[in-house]
């Protein structure tokens, strides 16, 4: 099982947490590794990390071995130091092109999953790349028409039902086919991804105290209600809408395999709060497996050997146990 | 230092709680104790729970001894176990009556803080009192035009710009001078309830990645950022907008002394997340103290012996710790 490893963006914090997870003996134990990025970049980073980074340099996936870590750099991107910290197009250029590379091996299953070091917006948009993340990018490249973005960490799963755009905008976004796309790749995912025979969901409500019965909010009633109903007539073990306070703590209790949030922060404010450092960002709804680390380029400290890898450990090992899952024979039941 | 209890909606959880909290020597050496509420209420839970119960009985607050239990029942209502875990008009209009009863006795100095057990709404709206909950008719009750709802727990102490509202209607309400009044009276209440000489406080962006620079929403920079500049001058200790996301964990971690959060998910999903069982509702910009459980009448499990009294506990130390900050001699700086 070969794993692919996009670099993200060259100047940010990608080389050096990719590095450190590898070099990581429990990490590099649970797969091959095709890292897609810029020698360069690898080396001047291996080198102020002051760790011994030998990958097998390939020119195709086919000669990435199994157990071993391999890099294919097949750009004419020329690593410039003095870019380290900032969002230019080269960058995001570069970023682009590693992230079309594996996918391209992920749809041919010449990878198994994709792991992705983080991008710049900033870089991606300068370099002509209209995307507003990964996310998009991704299921623009796979054809997906609607994807779900789960953040995972802590023992708590969050999908989102609305993800990058102004608060003002999430309610009209609340819609029951929505609603009910996100449930239904949820559940089809923890089946499928995580091995959970029944998923139980809970799903939040977009109004404080779940809209107290409609004296403050219409969307639980007239959105959310029908969607859960529906979901539960096609067997999927879902419930709600249930106030985000209190769900949230219920889920991370156990109560629940996943909850399924209205906007960014209803969910996000949960994950970051018990799973800052080693939260887990997952694509659901792909053709392929995705995971990333939770955070971003973080210019600021980039290359002054101070990122922390535990989030991009997390997303590796989760991407390794998926596509460990997704290959194994269907339990046919 | 007397303290006023009221015992919120006589069928609710509001007797036991106050009980159990009260049989706990640590919570019942901090003060006097004034429990306005009915007797028979009381004695008919204290012989469920099997707890020798017997407060001194006196008809005015001036009778209470300090570092005693007194209870005043001055009211004509019928207790009936019937009602017990339902919204009754009687139970409604006998919690509001205590509530004037106990902001009088604030206002006028007899007692030092009032702490409320939970009130049914929909007992009080019955009843004819239409308020949306103590907040608000505390703040009718003493004149008072603009208060702030904060809610503190597991070390954070989170203040609300808008609270009980339908999430569509938030951005309208994130105003300049409401979050510039959110900031001062959390920066003024923790120098003089808290005793924290320079209070850190951070503000929370209304938008995910606080609008991403303006690409999704414009209430940082229209609203929110020019707040703050004006606290700033106004020589507060405030800083942000931040994502929500990530500085509710900087504030647990201990960054700052409270976070201004801009609607009631955003900062609840943090605290309840954290002090479940153990947060407290903090009304600030009062000219009383007043603090509650944060937790509503449980109907479902009154009478029942299984209410948790831990938040109830948390609500009377923070109302004694506050009163006795409040009555200390000023430090004159």
């Amino acid at each position: 099982m070969i794993i692919a490893i996009t670099m993200g963006d060259p100047y940010g914090i990608g080389p050096e947490v990719i590095i450190k997870s590898l070099s990581d003996s429990r990490i590099k134990s649970l797969a091959g590794y095709l890292i897609l990025g810029s020698k360069e970049a690898m080396d001047w980073t291996a080198g102020r990390l002051g760790i011994d980074w030998q990958p097998r340099l390939v020119s195709h996936p086919q000669e990435a071995p199994e157990g071993e870590i391999s890099l294919l750099d097949d750009l004419e991107f020329e690593w410039d130091e003095r870019s380290v910290g900032k969002a230019v197009a080269e960058g995001g250029a570069a970023a682009a092109h590693w992230i079309v590379l594996a996918t391209e091996f992920n749809l041919d299953d010449r990878c198994a999953a994709m792991v992705t070091a983080p991008i710049s917006k900033e870089a991606l948009w300068k370099s002509g790349h209209r995307f507003q993340g990964h996310t998009e990018f991704l299921a623009h490249l796979t054809d997906t028409p609607r994807v779900v973005m789960m953040l995972v960490g802590g023992g708590l799963r969050v999908a989102l039902v609305t993800t990058h755009t102004a608060l003002k905008n999430v309610p009209s976004l609340i819609t029951k086919p929505g609603i009910l796309h996100t449930i239904s790749i949820t559940n089809e995912s923890l089946i499928r991804l995580w091995g959970i025979e029944r998923p139980r969901i809970a799903v939040c409500a977009l109004n404080p105290h779940a809209g107290e019965g409609g004296l403050f909010g219409e969307e639980e009633a007239r959105e959310i209600a029908p969607a859960i109903e529906q979901a539960r007539e096609q067997r999927i073990d879902c419930s709600g809408p249930y106030p985000a306070d209190t769900i949230l703590h219920r889920v991370h209790k156990g109560e629940f395999d996943a909850v399924v949030a209205m906007y960014h922060d209803q969910g996000l404010v949960a994950l970051k709060l018990i799973a800052f450092e080693t939260g887990v960002n997952v694509t659901l709804g792909l053709p392929i497996i995705r995971t990333s680390p939770d955070h971003g380029t973080a210019y600021d400290i980039a290359g002054k050997s101070l990122a922390d890898p535990r989030s991009m450990k997390e997303a590796i090992k989760l991407a390794a146990s998926m596509a460990r899952r997704k290959s194994a024979p269907s339990p046919g039941r």
